[in-house]
C-alpha cells in the first residue's frame, strides 16, 4: 500500500489505492490485510471523501516550539490533547464555512496520524506498529471564541473545521518532512515535522495510556508557527512533503 | 415508548422496551417509528449495554449554580461544552477503573440528553422535538489532572469514566427532577434539575448552532454541588427521579 483514499461513485462508497491518479479498489478490511483490484476504476463521476471514518478526532496542542512561542504559552511537559467533533471533518476539495465573519478564524496545517489497530497502553517503541499511516489536516480555529472560553472544543469543532486528506500514506516516514500552508498561493506556514516537541510515536503511546484508540481514529499533531486569519473566497493549500496537497476553499 | 435499553444475549445485540423488568424487543430503527414484540424475551443470560451508541459524547460544565459556586468559577454566559471520548462509556453495572490512585478522582452525577434526530441550527422552542429521551450519567473526573491542564478532555476521558444508563426514558419531563448521588449508601449530591442554569432545550439549541448532532449523541448537562472523591471498592448510585438508578463500582 501507499496512498489509500475513500471515494464515492453513485451510491457506491469504497476505499482504493491511488497510483498515478488511477484508483484500484480495496477488497477486504482496509485496516486488515486487504488486496487490490488489478484493473483501475473508471474515474468519471468519482468523488473524494474523507479518507477514513474515525470514532474520534484528537488534536494535540502547542507541539511545535515555534508555534508555542508565538502564542506566548509555556511548553507542555506532556502532550496536551482534546477532542474535535467528528462532524467537523470535510474532505479535500470541501468548503470551510466560517460561522462568524466578524471573528478571527485561522488556518492551521497539521500532520495527522491515522490509527490502524485497537490500542491501549502501548510503549513508544511499539507505537509505530499501530499506526495505519499519515495524512494532512487542518485544525481550523475560531480564535475569538478560543480566547473567550476556557475549553477549546467549541472554537475548533464547528462543522467543516477539520479538512483532512486527500489520502492516507501508509509508507511515509513522518520524522523529517516539510509542512507548509499556502493561502491564495502565498506561503504562510513553513516548518518541518522534525520540529515536533512530541513525535508521532510519543503522541500515540501517551494517548493510549489514557484511552482506547480504534482503527481509523485521527490524531492531529499540532501546527507550526505562522497561523493567520482566513476570509471568504480564500484558497487554502496544506502541503506535507511526500503527500498530495490538501486543498480547500473558504466561504 | 418509555424506558428503552440496549442488551446482549449471546451474540445478539438489540434494543428493547423495559416494562416491569420484562424486555420487549424493538423492531425497526429505534430512533424512527419502531414497533415492539408482543412477547417478552426470556431474561436469562441478558446483559445490559450502554443504551445507545453515540457518534459523540458532549459534556456541559458549571451548569448548576451551586456547583459553579463550589468550584469558585464564574457563571458561564453561554453553555460551556467539550467532548468526552466515546471509549469512556460503560453501562449500568460496569466498573469504573481509576488510573491514578494517588490522584483525586471524583463522582459527578448528571442528567443526560439523548438526541433522536439529525440536528443543525434549531431554536430553543423546537429543540425538544429532536430529543429522543433522557438517561442518567456520570462525568467521572481525575481532578488532579483537570487542575494541572488547561483542557479537560484528558481528565474526563479515561476509559470507563462515563457510566451511562441503564435505559433511556422517552417520556420524561426533565424540568423538575431530583438528582442524587449515593456513595456506599451515603447521600453525597442532592439537587434538582430545576436548578440548571441552561435547561435541556437551551443546551440542545445552542450546541446545534455550533455543530451537527446525530441520533444517539449524548449530552451530559452538568453536575450539581457535592462532588467528592471515589475509592476502590466504592458502590456509586446515581439517581434521577422517575428513572432506574445507575449503579457502578470502582476499582
Amino acid at each position: 500500500m501507499a496512498a489509500i483514499g475513500r471515494f464515492q461513485k453513485g451510491d457506491d462508497i469504497f476505499h482504493a489505492k491511488v497510483v498515478d491518479g488511477e484508483l484500484f479498489r480495496v477488497q477486504g478490511d482496509v485496516f486488515g490485510a486487504p488486496s487490490f483490484d488489478k484493473k483501475p476504476i473508471p474515474g468519471k463521476g468519482v468523488r473524494t471523501l474523507i479518507p477514513v471514518v474515525p470514532s474520534k478526532v484528537i488534536a494535540v496542542g502547542l507541539n511545535y516550539a515555534d508555534h508555542a512561542q508565538e502564542t506566548g504559552k509555556p511548553l507542555p511537559k506532556e502532550p496536551l490533547f482534546w477532542f474535535k467533533s467528528t462532524a467537523s471533518l470535510i474532505p479535500d476539495g470541501g468548503t470551510i464555512e466560517v460561522p462568524f465573519p466578524e471573528h478571527r478564524t485561522d488556518y492551521e496545517a497539521e500532520l495527522c496520524i491515522v490509527i490502524g489497530r485497537r490500542i491501549r497502553n502501548v510503549t513508544v517503541a511499539a507505537a509505530a506498529r499501530y499506526i495505519f499511516g499519515y495524512t494532512t489536516a487542518q485544525d481550523i480555529t475560531d480564535r475569538t471564541i478560543q480566547k473567550a472560553e476556557s475549553q477549546w472544543a467549541r472554537s475548533k469543532s464547528f462543522d467543516t473545521f477539520t479538512p483532512v486528506g486527500p489520502y492516507v500514506d501508509t509508507k511515509l516516514d513522518p520524522r523529517d518532512l516539510t509542512i507548509q500552508l499556502f493561502q491564495n498561493g502565498q506561503l504562510r506556514q513553513n516548518s518541518n515535522t522534525s520540529q515536533l516537541i512530541f513525535n508521532c510515536s510519543q503522541i500515540v503511546s501517551f494517548i493510549s495510556t489514557n484511552l482506547t484508540l480504534l482503527p481509523g481514529d485521527l490524531i492531529l499533531t499540532g501546527t507550526p508557527s505562522g497561523i493567520g486569519p482566513i476570509q471568504s473566497g480564500d484558497r487554502l493549500e496544506a502541503r506535507i512533503q511526500g503527500m498530495a496537497p490538501l486543498v480547500n476553499t473558504v466561504r
